[in-house]
């Protein structure tokens, strides 16, 4: 099977990260022989300034016609683009782990966390609407299916894991909403898996007080975006998170960090983050395809970055090393099997 | 100025607390010459179960002719009794300091952050619908009135406090309503204090990194929520935060942790939140009579509880001590001035 993959570079330190992963890529590519076709487009805050759109229609034309999409941080029109490439394409499941490297320092021990967040629906909509100049609403929506849907994908994602799932959600004052995503989830998990319910605030608090109290949090929309923030922070750092946006037709991978525009350009950013969410989209490229060898190169990936962060010698400084984003990516390259 | 108070025992480990807590409002009251009224009332699970009603009409009445309400935690009915009072008695501001106690073991070292939480509106106001059997919906409605009134708030505190106001949102999505907040905010905070804007994501991840690169936040109904049960864990323990809702007529002081049902009647519950939601009542009083004996009892409870913290012989099983709710209750006691 081979693939057509959209590259969104971004913004900030998205070009530069992208550019010195290339040879990684290549070197995957060539000596697993991977069947994949990268095509770089335009989108985000540099597009927008551009062409007038973040998302621009020839950008648009490319992704609709590639498989998946690898991209790189978005700046402040980042909304313009990943949510509506979510909804657009039905990218439902949000999966972002939140893993502890070897060597990086946090206070909370060995972390490993699995976020699987619903991508599509809860305020996400962009139903908004100003009444009169002094109020505002959103629309909060859920959904009996797209709540099923995303069980179903913490299910599949726990029996490879911990065998537990805890639904995060916040009925006890959204009765209706959280409790139609909560009644969802309970139908789809309850009895096939170890299964709790718990709620977002007391979920934030207990993320901090024992983060490996849990194994795989399966929530909405909104609450997936803040808890996935806390625990890859709690993690180790929100800098090294990776995610995939998966779709029954078209996925999405990319850094949960955004644009750092503060360092970019200076070639010191950590290249982790986009690299993880590479090793995702050929974990993907395998379940689509059952080709080994894509699983296999997703593997000599991780256990690169793995190796360069046992040994601590070639990091960046965000995770207490010296090394600049060169030097990082060669020690990568070289350890690539 | 005198004060009438209804103190709501609640569920769980609320009602050993409140009597276990009597002695030391007496002796406040004796030593201080305070004149404060209190009225026990029925509202909780235990009232729902007894007169069908969370709130009972009776309760409400007696609510109603009191200055104040102290709380103690409630069962699964928490919305339909702190929720809807805070509503009907625009109890706006819900002020929870997450403040480290001596002693008391976290990874941050010594934490104080104040949560400024918006306590009207926002997906709390209740507006939920189902649209056929499959999809529900919720509004979120967001003021400028009560999005300026709250950043009010803030302001006030940040200037007794490190003069730095944080206002965490997330208008990158939600452009109308949370940029409708981020904007009043701005009008009433900016020039005033040291300013800043963050997207709730980030300020979950930033809480975990660096606690006390905050001084005030200031934020929407749901995010407060969520950051405040964050933030008390950073600071040691959910189940030491106090915390107030503030109105112009009413206020409402109240333990942030639930009702502990597992370790109900046990006499083992940790009574500091409780404490301290009393020394921010007795605050409270201070302010609005401007009669010093308010301040040096809220002063010397507040003492007494640190005091017994640095000593750490007689604190309970939760912060790593073995005493028991009424040794705890009388060593504060005993060092009450
Ligand atoms: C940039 C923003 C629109 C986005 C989101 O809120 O989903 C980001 O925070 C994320 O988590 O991917
Ligand atoms: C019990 C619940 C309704 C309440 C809330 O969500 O406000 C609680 O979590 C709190 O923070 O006081």
């Amino acid at each position: 099977m081979s693939f057509r993959v959209s590259v969104i570079p971004g913004d900030g330190v998205g070009p530069e990260v992208f550019f010195a992963s290339k040879k990684i890529l290549s070197k995957l590519v060539e000596s697993y022989g991977l069947k994949i076709e990268f095509i770089e487009v335009e989108a985000g805050d540099a597009a927008l300034a551009k062409y007038g759109e973040a998302l621009p229609k020839q950008t648009l034309k490319i992704i609709d016609s590639s498989d998946m999409i690898l991209k790189g941080p978005v700046g402040e029109s980042a909304m313009d683009v990943v949510v509506r490439l979510r909804q657009m394409y039905d990218m439902y499941a949000n999966i972002r782990p939140a893993k502890s490297l070897p060597g990086v320092q946090n206070k909370f021990g060995n972390v490993d966390v699995l976020i699987v967040r619903e991508n599509t629906e809860d305020l996400y909509k962009g139903y908004e609407h100003e009444l009169g100049e002094d109020v505002a609403v959103a629309l909060k929506v859920i959904s009996a299916k797209a709540s099923m849907r995303i069980a179903n994908v913490a299910l599949e994602y726990a029996k490879r894991r911990r065998g537990k799932v805890t639904c995060v959600h916040k009925a006890n004052v959204m009765r209706v909403t959280d409790g139609l995503f909560a009644k969802s989830c309970r139908s789809v998990l309850k009895g096939k898996v170890e299964y709790n319910e718990m709620y977002v605030d007391a979920a934030a608090a207990n993320l901090v007080r024992d983060p490996n109290m849990f194994d795989v949090i399966v929530t909405t929309n909104m609450y997936g975006d803040i808890l996935s923030d806390e625990a890859s922070q709690i993690a180790g750092s929100l800098g090294l998170a990776p995610s995939s946006n998966i779709g029954d037709r078209k996925s999405l991978f990319e850094p949960v960090h955004g644009a750092a525009f503060d360092i970019a350009g200076k070639g010191v950013v950590n290249p982790t983050a986009f690299l993880l969410s590479i090793g995702m989209m050929l974990e993907r490229m395998y379940e689509l395809s059952k080709e080994p060898k894509y699983l296999e190169a997703s593997q000599s990936l991780n256990k690169s970055i793995y190796q360069v962060y046992s040994e601590g010698k070639k990091i960046t400084a965000d995770v207490g090393g010296s090394a600049k984003l060169s030097e990082m990516i060669d020690e990568i390259y070289y350890k690539l099997t």
